[in-house]
């Protein structure tokens, strides 16, 4: 996987700062790239836009596309977000595939305000997938692939040498 | 596949111009992104660097890797080049796999000269695969999705409104 990368670069970002900067990208950006496969090994790709809600990505794709077509076959996509020197790299799992007239209608208003793009005003069937990631990793260059990991098996990671959250201390009742 | 677009844009492009730049793209962008899967429909994606030598993408990922072993396996792969607004995607198969002591001298050099990375300089086995496309497509918004047929089964389309051309005239002898 590191065919991509140089060697002269900026120092590594910190496990703290690489989740910041992820969570930032999930918030902030509007597209990725979304590989799902069919179940005889036939690779798909394509962007989407999507809207994250903190847990899990949005996505809506014709339900005759090949990628509505084998998530629904496998539950599997890998997700690609940033350039490719500055990766965020998600395995997740489609958890719910919505017919468009049964999400809620502030979800539906959320993902259209912020892709420019309304699935329930196509014609044809565009169901909504929520893509629920499992292993998320972000690098940039050869001196990032140490620390690639923020989450395993649906569980970020926090860094052990960052410093805690302020323990609270009993108050006044 | 038309969910990152929007309907504000430039007019689209003539499928000459699109092949042009689908080209130019080829020889320059030194990164792709590569998608691969195994045979039960687990997809897998990465970005990687890439040598175009007119017919083929030339790439090389450690044999341990699941590019690689996914690769071995079916064959297939989808690349996908450029931002998520001014996309190239390619159906490609994978035709040779190069072991690196195999490869000649000169293939091997201009890959490491253009991407920065000399697989035949790694530890353990980094072989080359020689991937051929099929399938071409590009486009940048909505507006480009008519048209956006490059290559056909290993054909790049041409225009026919395009100008053909000269015919040769016999020259002297």
């Amino acid at each position: 996987m590191s065919t991509t990368l140089t060697t002269a670069n900026p120092p590594a970002r910190s496990l703290t700062l690489r989740v910041r900067d992820t969570l930032d990208r999930l918030d902030r950006d509007v597209d990725a790239w979304f590989a799902a496969a069919d179940p005889a090994g036939l690779p798909y790709l394509v962007p989407l836009s999507f809207l994250w809600d903190g847990t899990a990505l949005l996505i809506s794709t014709a339900r005759t596309n090949p990628t509505a077509r084998f998530l629904e076959a496998t539950g599997k996509v890998r997700v690609a977000l940033g350039p490719t020197r500055d990766v965020v790299l998600i395995d997740a799992e489609v958890r719910e595939v919505i017919p468009a007239a049964e999400l809620p209608a502030e979800v539906g208003d959320a993902f259209a305000a912020k892709t420019g793009f309304d699935p329930r005003e196509q014609r044809g069937a565009y169901p909504y997938f929520r893509v629920v990631p499992l292993q998320v990793q972000a690098w940039r260059e050869v001196n990032e692939l140490a620390g690639r990991d923020l989450m395993i098996d649906g569980r970020w990671l926090s860094d052990p040498e960052a410093c805690d959250p302020p323990a609270l201390t009993p108050g006044p009742a």
